[in-house]
């Protein structure tokens, strides 16, 4: 998640270890989430969940699904958990990791992907750093159940347009798209924090559901 | 081609019956246009070429392409012909018709289809009108000689919409894209004349370029 000032969060580390939110030992639910959960719902994952609001504002409104944050930095997380920890959601549970590691988290058990103003890595270089890269799409592979699909929203063009073209050479075709989503017709749209931030420039928010069937 | 005002050209049927350029029976070259040319070439057609500028600056630059403009409108070709006629330019051609027509005129033999601001259609019943809709894609299946390629340019945001969804849903790739075209990395992009009038209101001008392999 872009331009979360990361201003150190005070006693971060006892703000992760002790929240309810907070899965510490992912990898020992390999293959086995739908057990933590205790139902058989479809789980969605949010890879780079910022402060959280986009993910929580789902779990509430969607509780036949269940979600998992993931967020790489502990201040960003912690900003989340201050946030979600007063409140009861079953639904919802976060993870602090980098998404490198995801193959060692889930396997054949996610029903969607959200991406959300992922890091738009802009220099040539850092390309298979992007989310989006083929790197990633091999390693979301192997985690979705069974149909692959990725909701994506961005503001960063060049992070869009080159996600559009790593997604349809590795696959998926385009089943939604919006070059302007605060001026579509999507109602249900659900802000992340740095959206409602950004959309007040008036920029554009790009949106794009892509899927790869089975 | 949009916004070109059909206002009335005086002779047009002279005017088109008497051009050097004009292909007047062009279902006489079915399967055929490389005896036309008299040489092996690849051929580039512009679905829709308006008053030509496309057409003709691309024909000017790349003389070892052969180069047909398609236009349905009598008035418009005319206006396209009045400026081109003057000229000595042999890897061109115009036909004067509807592209619904274009199986019965190319068949396995073209190597490019632009598509530069087409008749966007916006009511959802008129869809199968528009020149990237299924309905379309099926009849390019058959003028192609291998490799699929269509280059597309357009301001028009739900018709690009439209067209990513329709390409990658009709197995097309996405090879290149860009959401700004005039503040992106394309110095050789070649302007319509609705383009650069178009262009001066700032406005984004959305291009694709799509491949389906053989």
């Amino acid at each position: 998640m872009l331009d979360v000032r990361q201003r150190n969060v005070k006693n971060k580390k006892e703000i992760i270890n002790s929240s309810k939110y907070i899965i510490l030992n992912p990898k020992e639910y390999l293959g086995k989430w739908k057990s933590l959960f205790n139902n058989s719902n479809p789980i969605y994952i949010e890879i780079g969940m910022g402060k959280g609001d986009f993910i929580l504002e789902n779990a509430k409104r969607y509780p036949d699904i269940n979600f998992i944050g993931i967020e790489k930095y502990d201040s960003i997380i912690a900003l989340a958990i201050k946030k979600i920890e007063v409140l009861d959601i079953p639904n919802l549970k976060l993870i602090r990791m980098d998404a490198l590691e995801i193959n060692e988290v889930f396997s054949h058990e996610i029903d969607k992907v959200f991406l959300n103003f992922s890091d738009p890595w802009p220099k040539p270089r850092h390309a298979k750093r992007r989310l989006t890269s083929e790197v990633f799409l091999e390693k979301y592979d192997n985690i979705f159940k069974k149909d692959k699909i990725i909701e994506m929203k961005t503001d960063n063009r060049n992070l869009f347009e080159y996600s559009l073209v790593s997604f349809t050479n590795y696959g998926y075709i385009i089943s939604e798209i919006s070059l302007d989503l605060h001026h579509s017709d999507y109602p249900d749209n659900i802000m992340t924090e740095y959206e409602r931030k950004f959309s007040l420039k008036n920029n554009c928010i790009y949106f794009v559901k892509v899927v790869k069937l089975q």
